[in-house]
């Protein structure tokens, strides 16, 4: 094989950037990827815009027997996916197509129970399954690709680039009940918890749910006199990488008020608290910069959601910082690698 | 695990049955879905419809390094999926999402030249990259997701079910050249061949593509006063299989005249020429049953496409039979199995 760095060594990061060049300029920017109207339709007929998430969710990376039943498999795939739909300012999915691949001696009711819990999550939140592919493989995975539309008149796209200085950061809610749940899981040491707030955290961990719900109440509580702009994207990757993310994308930095971490209130007692609320990932919120009217309102209308921070133009520090004056905000340890 | 029958013991066509029971009724009988305009756009505006196929490729299951380089492996990939755009109508493909897998010491050399592949069989034949997902795996694998249109005005779906006794069967070329490829790569026992012909055979197998040209021409040969109906898919499992597919997908028995199979002229010395013309696939053409007048005009328009037989309504001895009374056709083995 020719020199040069193997995919561990580059990162995902510098890989999602470097696999960016093969495509449109602006088209690897998002949740998802928005279908521009001129590659849908040439001919610019109708109000409809697409858009295309595909994720894949591999054994032993993103999920594990002793983790996940099938069913919570295949549930939390399809959420997932509809997860950076909703991220995009989309109401609801079309629906989703399946690529699986799995070894020839897995038993085909795994196979049922995966397909059971997807489809048990589109027929609660929206979508069908429309097709999709099966190979066999060494390794348990399902490649999902879900379409969601975007309908002009009923608020435009979130993007993640969209933010201004001067924007309140808000999130749809609580963050740090999915790490719980996986610490539970996986027997990590923890003060002794109620079997309710156990089986809290193992739900908010194996069975995550797509916010169209939000943004239905973002288009709800925009105030007539401001114009669609909103920058958002879902936490599946942690709190501290959305708010980042938003800030990168946008040339701005993300103020985070210390005060106003939306911690989840099962994680009071814990020592990590803090660190999971940030960095845990895979609660599966939105995470939005928009005007602070519009920001007023939709906490307003939207039980759970809060104001967390604001956005401001770039600061020395970093693109993600404590309000206080008390610095950058960094993960506590690596962090996640797909490919270490 | 619950008792039951492994994926192995399914094999892939009950396996692809089973998972068709949790998607809408008919949705999996295709090459490709179609995304019914009422899922797409409920508010029934515009006169497009679009088609969704997925496609996953898995290495030591669909290609190896001994038979293909990275580059051929992404271009192989997207063609094999825009196949099946063609398969379904389509004249072109919108792009595709990729969702990459692949271990940590996989060299960024490799992913990059898949890409270079992938984005040059896209720049020859049509649509962009939009997006995707990767991930560390134990095996390298590409999960592609392609969109196509089909415009309204502009011929009507092709579905494996549309075929009618009396129709004619036409495919749009040679068959059995891309298994001569494989049979040279992979050091078969093979007759002395000319350079030349081994370089046709290597390229037919590396570097399939997709027949949108077929489609156009399919479009332009309709007569006029002809209603669109024409049943299809592509041939990318052997000639035999998708004339058998189309049989059973239209309730009918595809009977094939033995002198008028299309043998790839460079397979005319090997004893395996037949087999390897109807079973050896991956050759990517159209086989397609239309009204005969029509099919005679494809015939004269398109190069290359000729008639192979015809349909006509189920005979006893199965789907696909000889014309000449010679009974059915049937594989010369087991076949490819993709959960062995």
């Amino acid at each position: 094989m020719p020199e040069g760095p193997t995919l561990a060594e580059l990162g995902e990061t510098e890989l999602i950037r470097r696999l960016g060049a093969f495509a449109p300029r602006g088209q690897f920017g998002d949740d998802a990827a928005l279908l521009a109207q001129d590659l849908l339709d040439p001919a610019g007929r109708g109000g409809l815009q697409l858009v295309v998430n595909t994720d894949v969710i591999v054994e032993d990376v993103h999920f594990s027997a002793a983790t996940m039943g099938a069913t919570d498999v295949g549930w939390r795939a399809a959420a997932a996916n509809l997860s950076d739909l909703a991220a995009m300012g989309c109401r609801d999915a079309v629906g989703l197509t399946v690529g699986l691949v799995a070894p020839g001696d897995t038993p085909w009711a795994w196979v049922e129970e995966a397909y059971a819990g997807l489809t048990q999550l589109l027929a609660a939140h929206g979508g069908v399954l429309l097709g999709g592919d099966c190979s066999g493989g060494r390794q348990r995975l399902l490649a999902i690709t879900a379409i969601g539309r975007l309908e002009r008149g009923h608020g435009g796209p979130i993007r993640r680039g969209d933010a201004q200085p001067g924007d309140q950061l808000v999130c749809t809610g609580a963050h740090g009940l999915s790490r719980l749940g996986l610490a539970v899981l996986r027997d990590e040491a923890l003060p002794a918890l109620a079997p309710a707030v156990q089986a809290r955290a193992i739900g908010a961990h194996r069975r995550p749910v797509p916010r169209f719900d939000a943004v239905e109440a973002l288009g709800a509580s925009r105030p007539e006199e401001i114009p669609w702009r909103v920058a958002g994207c879902d936490s599946s990757d942690g709190l501290a990488a959305a708010a980042s993310c938003l800030a990168l994308a946008s040339g701005c930095t993300a103020l985070i008020e210390r005060n106003a971490l939306p911690l989840a209130p099962e994680l009071e007692a814990l020592a990590a608290a803090e660190d999971w609320c940030l960095w845990g990932g895979e609660d599966f919120e939105l995470v939005l910069a928009l005007e602070p009217t519009w920001a007023a309102a939709l906490v307003e209308q939207l039980p759970g959601t809060r104001c967390i921070g604001h956005m401001e133009s770039p600061q020395p520090e970093g693109p993600l910082i404590w309000s206080d004056g008390g610095g950058a905000i960094t993960p506590p340890s690596a962090g996640f690698q797909h490919f270490s």
